[in-house]
């Protein structure tokens, strides 16, 4: 069976990623990225045979949503319930949290009987990852002083920095459309800003994509107006990717030249760092005028750019006229979901499904977080749950 | 056992709901009906006595409830439950979906891992039953396109057409008070419409049970104040169903009158028809006034039949001064929940606990519909279920 | 195995706690509470050795709280999935109970496939335990008039009176500090008031540890200032619950002075027992002006209490000066989470691992209430799941 053959083909990497929280891609060996990948994709065949994948008899999955969420949502709880978890939510405001409760605090309330805690806080430039990187401490002490009988894995499920679900998402679907992680290699991806009618717009799926993407020899270019920078750390680490993987690296400002040859599009649109940064502080001070006002200094800048939309004039730039169209969804769509937006509602319609089978990898790669942050050896694993043969749906 | 004979006796029928979504009752056969009470009889049973039905290792139960609900939330919960299903509630207000998201992309966002979509859509005249066949659309294509691996199944929890799981529930309780399905030929029910203090009652309840009994040779009495109609083309059907299967069906406008000899009565409020286009027409416009005005006017409409209370007084025109009386609840009983309402108190009493019985067949409606939309042949699933013999409690 | 052993002590008890809710704790004999805290400790112990006390193949455990929660709504979550239940909650916002329906409707409505009921309902004295009282005879016509399968178990998840699975846990954290139930004859235990800036925080917490810790042969003693009185048929349980167990109990106004020689200390506030009746009066009145203003009137007479704070001075007096330190979380702790509040900083920082053992045995508490109102010889049952050696994670 292929699947025995994939499962035995995880033994050639070296990681372990068992113990570990997963937050940032860079943070990760290649190995690491590959067997997530290959956990992922095992995953998704098994669920299309019928093997149920279930690892737990019991046992939670906490989801702490700070900003709004379908796809990732329903993404956890796919993968929560996969592996026979029950999602949990912690909602802040039916809790007592708002009392000035610690974070340490409530990490350990919350995990006394918790596998992973997936939590996406992403409207904070410097505070999403930090606030996870403080749980993971809470819940390392809480372990470590026999609070915790486990300690729970924390998955990030959209940050600051980085959206790694996603990214890593959009990853294994373009290796399923190249046929393979090699195939990539001297790929054209542009990662380009978009115009969109709304504003403050996380810069992590951009950072995750020009981070990730350059690690496999992919030709990596970068593109947005001048001002819509990106943080600059990440964007060094996505040079220095480039460099070692034997691909490039490249940023520039011009929407159709960097698209010319493209073999795979990425418009999106996100906020100017510089922007985020004066919105965060402000947030923080409760500013609600400056806020307003940020919004229309910001509204009235990104207007300036309504000529960057993908669009069929912009995709005949592209190699053969059809470079593979990424988004990481809902996108502005203009004339559908507003006037005028990230992407042409025509040429979004040529890739749409491609988009929702994009889209369709997430709860994959999330069940396949969980069980490599559980396992040493999710080789041995995967093959008892296959000699297990349990079907998912009776037969 | 009883409950081998009854799991047999599913073979007699020429059936097949399987991958079908359950939308209205009038597009399914008796047949199709048939084996869907009988599968919810044998699921109740089997609950009873400790036998597990449990068909699903993991997958989720979709809800979208865009409207109030306790009895069916928890019928659907525990419908899911029983077989194996997490729920996952799609909470629309925390999801990006207000971003002009359309509901076919939606739709397969929710849906990766998902083996049912119930839903809840009774505000708009027009709209609730289109809505869910929007959804199937987008499951059907998401499913063709290799974008879902399964096409979730649709359970329509109450639209502006029909609430066929309530339908269904009622009319299961009424062939366990006789006895039979066939018990209730040459029955008289009474769908009467009765005073409620609070407007814009949806019309699915009336309709569902005028299209739904009229079919197993009942004769049907559908009585209200002059103004109050329903959909005159689910009216139309109900009078053909009534001729096809040798009931009556007839309407009238004199609550008194048309109780004389009742076996069953169903006094419940709604809306009239004409009010409910004119609501679906000012709540699309967002006419706050105007939606205003109306509610006045309705109510000032309805405050003129005050007197169409299911009380003792009319309790003793019908059959033995002791037809049964049922309703979907939550009822406007006199002089408990409000003022004056559909049912007096004392009148109510009476039948307090059988109301309670017949919902409580909800949850086992819920879950046929979900097996036989699963299952080409439910009577070799149950048999397995059965030898299979997991108790649903430790012994 | 240890396990063994502490499973066969079982049979040393003569309790039945079967069919019965668990709504106080001085409702329930000594025997009771001894089964529940050892049921407990064995489910901790087999979830450490990761043996799956699943006892359920399905089934729900609702949820119903009418205020916030974080530790007992995860801690409730975690015993319901621990024995394979799924949580539905009970949102009342979202049902149509604001419709006037009655208690007794919705509780049968909720119950038809459900196995317990969870409760918090503080807010109101007088209310909050009736209401459960409502709701379980509510079940018991219900199960009796063959409406519910089962008769669902009502867990007091926090009432007006009492808050059993906080005291209960809290009692297991000493059995567990000192060794053994025994080992707290003659200890001395110190409930004390203590300064918070909030208002209006509920007498069950306090109530809840002088009922239970004076049936163990400890000294007791309830410090607070003049005119913080608790409800005085509770004081007097604790009183005459002294006398049985052959401890000692006392009422004084003085925290140090309580404190001297002090085993342990449970320093936390609460709102006057005569504050809280007006409120409740006040609430039902829908009076805000009045609330605002007792609102006023209970903050100012609080702050002349600001030195009853449990502090590195206070601490000095304990026994060894060092009471063990209890808290049902989140504290007020000064310069932390408030200016000023209910223990400093640096001694609460002392103990702050040892409160966040102390609410992890909750969740093996409620679990344990569940099994044995399910089950008549808890004993038999867990030999069983012994025996059966289902993993709760692959191995």
């Amino acid at each position: 069976m292929d699947l025995i053959k994939k499962i035995a083909e995880l033994n050639h990497y070296k990681s372990d990623l068992s113990g570990k929280d997963f937050l940032l891609t860079w943070e990760k060996s290649d190995d690491d990225l590959k067997v997530v990948l290959q956990v992922a994709s095992i995953l998704k065949e098994m669920r299309k045979e019928n093997i149920s994948p279930r690892i737990f008899d019991s046992g939670l999955a906490i989801s702490n949503f700070r900003d709004k969420s379908t796809r990732t949502r329903f993404s956890f709880a796919s993968a929560a319930n996969l592996l026979g978890l029950a999602v949990q939510e912690l909602d802040e405001e039916k809790s007592q949290i708002s009392h000035g409760e610690t974070v340490r605090e409530t990490a350990n309330m919350i995990s006394f009987l918790s596998d992973f805690i997936g939590i996406r806080d992403d409207m904070f430039l410097g505070e999403g990852n930090k606030y996870m990187r403080q749980v993971g401490e809470a819940l390392d002490e809480g372990f470590t002083k026999g609070v915790l009988p486990v300690r729970p894995g924390i998955v990030n499920l959209q940050c600051d920095m980085d959206h790694p679900t996603q990214s890593m998402a959009d990853l294994l679907h373009l290796a399923n459309e190249y046929g393979s992680l090699d195939a990539l290699r001297g790929k054209k991806i542009v990662m380009s800003w978009a115009y969109s009618p709304s504003y403050g717009k996380p810069l992590s799926v951009p950072q995750g994509i020009i981070a990730l993407m350059t690690r496999f020899g992919m030709n990596v270019e970068l593109a947005y107006p001048e001002g819509y920078d990106l943080i600059p750390e990440i964007v060094e680490i996505a040079r220095k990717n480039a460099t070692q993987s034997g691909g490039s690296f490249k940023v520039s400002h011009s929407m159709t030249d960097a698209m010319r040859d493209a073999d795979i599009v990425y418009p999106k649109s996100w906020a100017p760092f510089h922007i985020m940064q004066q919105r965060t502080q402000l947030l923080m001070n409760g500013d609600k005028n400056g806020l307003k006002e940020l919004e229309q200094v910001c509204l009235a800048n990104n207007a300036k750019y309504k000529d960057w939309e993908y669009n069929e004039q912009v995709r005949k730039v592209t190699r053969n006229s059809d470079a593979l169209y990424m988004h990481c969804l809902p996108a502005d769509i203009s004339g559908e979901s507003c006037i005028q937006g990230e992407v042409s509602k025509e040429t979004f319609e040529r890739y749409r499904i491609k988009t929702y089978q994009e889209a369709g990898f997430k709860p994959y790669i999330i069940a396949a977080l969980m069980l490599t942050n559980r396992f040493q050896n999710p080789a041995d694993i995967l093959m008892k749950l296959i000699e297990r043969n349990t079907p998912r749906v009776i037969k």
